[in-house]
C-alpha cells in the first residue's frame, strides 16, 4: 500500500509502497478515507513532542482517520464487519488504566497514540488499529473523508465547550480566542450546546468574515477582528459592560493569557486548549480575589467523539466547510503551509 | 383601577373598581402589561391549592406578570424606575431563608406567592410587588404582554430542563410528555439548550402539527401523537433500540408514569413537573436494578426565569405564538376554557 | 476442588469435589479467603433474580470474594502474580459498552456477574476469575477473610453514600434505615466522608446497642429503636425541628419509604437501596412542592469497591466487628438463617 | 465604648473610648466576645488592600468577630434577641446583586466587608452590624471568644476544602501546603470531610510536632517538615509513587506554586488561597497535557460559615488550641508578631 513515512524530525515525508497490514487478534484493519493534517503532525514533524509521547521512526503520522472496515481479527465481533464506516478514536490506552474506567483514556499513564507514539496511523491507504473498541461508528455522515477532522479537532473542541458549559449562565458572555479549525468548530459547540452569549476574536478578518457565515449565531452574540480595534474596549461595549464567564483560549500564548484572563467575573473559568505556549505568568491576586478558574484541555474522551459525530449525523455543526481535501502526495506541501500559518481550518489528505 | 377580584373558591371572578396601591418603603407599582392565566390559578379556584398555600380572600389573582413600573417606594434604587419594563419573580420569600441563599426563593419556608396566597396579583391594571429584588429587566422583548407567560410557564420549563441537561449525552434520547403550555417550550429548551435527540409525544393530532411548526428540530428528533399508535412501538422504532436518557412529564399521571418509566436505560432520569396526580405506583425494583432516578419540578428559580428572558430577547425561543391574548373582563371564560381543556398553550390578559 | 454446588431454586447446596480450573489467557485463578453469604444469593436460591440475571445450573454462588492469586493465564500481566492479595469486582462487563466507558460496569447491557448468572463463584476451594481487571488489589488489610463482605455489601453501601454527599450539608441530617450489613457500613461512611448529622433507625434493640459499639459517631447523632418509639416524633424531638435533607433506605419497603419519604425538607433526596419492595406507592404532589428526589442504588463500581478497600486499609472503617465467619459445609444452615432474619451483618464462609 | 482605632497605613492602633453605637432599622448592635486578628488585618494596615477594598479611616478594624446580640434594630425579627451568641459573617453584600443570590456574598460587585472597607469592625468592646441576616447562631460551642476564628480563618479553609472534595478519591492523595491558622484548619477539615489520603507540608519543625497532636490522621498520612528533606522525594516515597490528585495551597508564594503543580496526576487541582503572590509562572504545556486545573479561594460564602460553626459545635474540629488570647490593648504587639511571622495559628483579642 501507498504511505507517507516519516524517518526523523524535519524530514520530508516520503511516499512510498510498504506493505499492507493483516489484523490479528482484536486488530482491524481499515481503508482510509480521509486523514487530517493536525497541529500536532507539525510539533511531532518539529521534534516538540519529544516530551510527551516520544516516536518511533520510521512512523506513518495521521491520528485523524475515517475509513471503511476492510479486514477483522479473529477475535473481532460481528457488528464490526467489512464496509462499516468508521472513525478512530486514537488515544490508546490499557484498558485497566484508572483513567481509562473513567473514560478517559487520553489521561492514562502509559500513552500511545495513533501516529504519533508508536502505532502507525492514517496518512496511508490502510491503517490498522489495534483494537476494535478504538472505531466509532460513522455511518449517516454525508462526507466520510472530511468527517475525520472531528476525531481531533472536533473532539478536542467539544471537550472544551465541555468544562464552560456548567460554568456559564445564558446571559452571560463566553469569549472564543482564535477561530481556526477548533474555534470554528467551538464557537458551532457553544451555540448549539448551550444558551451563552458570544464572543469570538481572531486576528485575521476573513476568519472574522467567514465565521460569520459558517455559524448561525443569535441576536447580541458578535466577532471582532482584534487586528483593527482594541479587544477590550470592544467587549466592553459588545456586552454593555456585562459578564464575561468563560474563556476559550485555542491560542494559548502568553500575550492572549494576559489579555483576556482579566476580563473574567468572579467564579469566570479561563480555558487554555492544546499545546500554545511552553509557561506563562498569571495575576494570582486578582484571580484570588474573584475565585478564577484555570483549566487545560490536551484531548477528548471516547465518548465525546461519540457524541460530536452524532452532532455532525444530525447536521447539527458544519465539518465539511472547514476543509480543504489534498492528495497524500501533498502532504510535505500540507506541513509547511500549516508551518506558515496558510491554512485556514484544516487540510484533510483524501483518499 | 380596574381588577378581578375572587372571594372564594368556585365563585366567579368580579370585575370591579378597586384602589390603586400606593408603594412604600422597598415596593414597586407596576401597570400590568400582560398577566397568564395559569393551571395553578384553576387549582386555588378549585380549592386545590389549600395545603399548599391558603389564599387569603378577596384576593386578585395572575402570578404571571409583565408590566412597566409606575412608582416606587422610598427606598428603591435609582436604577428601577418609572417606565422600566418588567417581569414579575412571584416567588416572594424571606431573604435569610436557607434556600433563598441559594437563589431557591421558590423552596423556602414561609411561602407567599404573588396573586396566590397573600399578596395580589395582576389580575388588574396595576399591582403592587412588595419589594424591587422580584422584577427582572424586560427590556428587548418584542411583546411585553405575551412574554408575561415566561415567568411561570416558561420558567417551570426552564428549571425541568436543567434537570436533565447533565443527565443526557448528545446522542441520546429526551422523551417530552405534554406539548401543551410548558411542554412547547421545553421542546424549544432542549434543543437549543443541549445536543440530546428529542421524542415528543402528545394525544391531540394538532399539538405535534403545531409543535413541527413552532419548533426547529433536528434530524432525528421525532413527534409522536400518542392517540393514533402505541407509542412504546414508535418509540421503539423511532430510536433504533437506542437509549432513552430522560423524561420531562407535563402530564405527571400515574398513567405517564407507569408507562414511561419503564422506558429509562440505566442511570436514566424520570422527571415529574407540576401538580399532576396526587400519589402514583412506582417500580422500584426495575428502578433499582438500573439505577433510575426520579426528579421533581414545582416551579423555578430566579435565575432561571431571568435567563430565560434573555434567551427569549435573543429571539433563541418563540413565546409570542404560544399566547392568546385575552380581555380583564375573559377572566370566567379563561377559567372554564381551562377547565375543559380547550386552551393549547397559554392565554394571557392583555391591559 | 471442594464447593458448594446448586442445582436449582430452592435446593439445598450440595458439598461436591469438582475439577480445579486452570486458567488461559487473560483468565486468574485464585483461592479463596472469604466468600461472603449475601441476601441476593437468598434471592436467587428462591428464584427471584430470574428476570434479573437467570443463573444457569448447575452453579457455584459467591459474588463477594476475597482471596489469593493461584495461578495466572499467560497474557495477565506480571504485576498480577502468584501470592497476591486480592478481592474480586464480581460485575463482569464487556469493556466496550457505553457504561464500562464511565467506570459503571455494574449498569452494562450485558450482566453476568460472579456467581450469579453464568461464571461461578467463590463457594468454593478456588475460583477462576474471567480477567485480571476484575481484581482489586487487598494488600495491608488485616483480616483478607471477613474483608470479602467490602466486595458487596461494602460496595453498595459505598455507592448509597456517594449518592447524597453532595446533596446534605453539614448541619443538616441523614437519616439511615436498617442498621444490618448494608446500614452499619454506611453508618460508618457517613460519618467519615461526611460531616452531615445522622440519624440510624432500626426495629431491633441490639442492633442499636451495637451501632453504638461500632460507629464512632459525634455530637447530635442519634440512632433510633423503631420497635420502642413514635419514630417521627423522635426524629421531630432529635433534630430539634432541623431539616431532614436525605434518608438512604436499606429496607425499601413500602412502608419505610411511605413513612420516611414525607420527612424530606426542600430539596431532598431519598435513596432506595438494593432489592426491596416490587414496587411501592409515591406521595407526588408533596414531592414536587417540594422538589423531592428518588435516587437508586444496585451495586456501585470497580473504583467505588477500590476505594472502599483502601479506607478499609487505613483503618477508618471497621468491617471485621460485622462479619460471623463460617465453614463451606454450613452453606445450608447460612442461607436458612438468613431466611428467617437471624443474621445480624454478615456471614462469612472462611476457608 | 473601648476601641481599637486606626488613622492610617502604617499608623500604631489608638486605644480610644468612642461612641457606642445605637442599632436602627434591620441593624444589630452586638457585645463582641472575640475578635481575630487576621493577615488580612496586616494587609491593609500596610495599604496593600487599596485596590481591592479601599478603607475609610479612622476605621475600627476587626472583621473575625463572635459575640452576644446586645440591642436590636427595630425591624429586626425576635428569634435575633438580646443575649443570643453569634458570628458575625462580614462580607456585607447587596441582597440583589446576582452573587448573592447563588449565596457568594464574598464575590458581590459592591464588597463592603465589616472592619474592612467602610463599616466598622470587631477591636472594640461593641460591634454595629448593617443587618440581621449577617448573624449566624453560635448556640453550644465551647470557648465563644476563640471561635471567632471560624469566621475567616475556619471558613476561608472550609471553601477550600470544599473546592477538592469532589476531585479526590478516597485512595488518591491531598497536600496540604502551609500548617499555620488556615492550614491547621484544613488538615481537620479533609480528615473529616473527605476520606482522601493526606500529606501535610511545613517549614517549621514545631508545625509539625503540633500537627500531629490536633489533629487525629489515619493511616498512611503523612506530615512533612520541608526544612528538613527533600519534598518532592519524601513525596514520592511517602505515596509510593500513588497519585497526588489535589494540592491546597495557603502560603502562595510563586516557590510553592513551581515546585507543587509539577507533583499533579492528570485530572489534579491545584488550589491558591488568599493574598499570597501577585503573579506566578506557570507550566502551561505540562498542564494542558495533564488536564491539571488551577482554582482560587479569597473568602467563604454564608452557608460555608454556618456548617463550619455547626462541625465546631459538634466537636468534629478543635479550635481552641490553635488560639492565643490577648487584650484589645495588645493589639499594635499582636499586629508586629504578626508581621515577624511569630505567631504560630491565630491571635484573638477576647473581651
Amino acid at each position: 500500500m501507498k504511505a507517507a513515512v516519516l524517518y526523523g524530525y524535519n524530514q520530508p515525508f516520503k511516499i512510498e509502497d510498504v506493505p499492507k497490514p493483516v489484523p490479528k487478534g482484536y486488530e482491524v484493519l481499515i481503508k482510509v478515507a480521509g486523514a487530517g493534517v493536525c497541529h500536532s503532525d507539525l510539533h511531532l514533524w518539529r521534534g516538540e513532542l519529544k516530551d510527551i509521547a516520544p516516536p518511533t521512526f520510521p512512523l506513518i503520522l495521521g491520528h485523524e482517520v475515517s475509513g471503511v472496515v476492510e479486514e477483522t481479527g479473529e477475535y473481532v465481533p460481528p457488528h464490526i464487519k467489512p464496509g462499516s464506516k468508521v472513525i478512530v478514536y486514537w488515544a490508546y490506552c490499557e484498558q485497566d488504566d484508572k483513567y481509562a474506567l473513567k473514560g478517559l483514556y487520553q489521561l492514562c499513564s502509559l500513552r500511545a497514540p495513533a501516529g504519533i507514539a508508536y502505532y502507525n496511523g492514517g496518512f496511508a491507504e490502510y491503517m490498522l488499529v489495534p483494537h476494535y473498541r478504538y472505531l466509532i461508528s460513522a455511518e449517516g455522515l454525508e462526507d466520510l473523508a472530511a468527517a475525520s477532522v472531528l476525531s481531533c479537532a472536533g473532539a478536542t473542541a467539544m471537550r472544551s465547550v465541555k468544562k464552560i458549559i456548567n460554568e456559564v449562565d445564558e446571559d452571560e458572555y463566553v469569549v472564543i480566542i482564535g477561530l481556526g479549525g477548533l474555534g470554528i468548530l467551538a464557537l458551532q459547540l457553544v451555540r448549539i450546546l448551550t444558551g451563552a452569549r458570544i464572543i469570538g476574536i481572531d486576528v485575521k478578518k476573513e476568519k472574522i468574515e467567514r465565521a460569520w457565515k459558517i455559524v448561525k449565531l443569535s441576536d447580541y452574540d458578535v466577532l471582532i477582528d482584534a487586528s483593527q480595534v482594541d479587544v477590550r474596549r470592544s467587549i466592553y461595549e459588545a456586552t454593555g459592560g456585562r459578564t464575561v464567564k468563560a474563556v476559550l483560549d485555542f491560542v494559548g500564548s502568553e500575550k492572549t493569557i494576559e489579555t483576556y484572563i482579566d476580563l473574567l467575573s468572579p467564579m469566570g473559568t479561563y480555558v487554555i486548549v492544546g499545546l500554545g505556549s511552553d509557561q506563562s505568568l498569571i495575576p494570582i491576586r486578582k484571580m484570588v480575589v474573584n475565585e478564577i478558574s484555570i483549566k487545560t484541555v490536551f484531548y477528548s474522551s471516547y465518548r465525546e467523539l461519540e457524541t460530536l459525530i452524532d452532532l455532525a449525523r444530525r447536521k447539527m455543526i458544519n465539518y465539511k466547510d472547514i476543509v480543504e481535501k489534498i492528495k497524500l502526495e501533498d502532504i510535505n506541501n500540507a506541513i509547511e503551509r500549516l508551518a506558515r500559518g496558510e491554512v485556514m481550518y484544516r487540510q484533510v489528505i483524501e483518499f
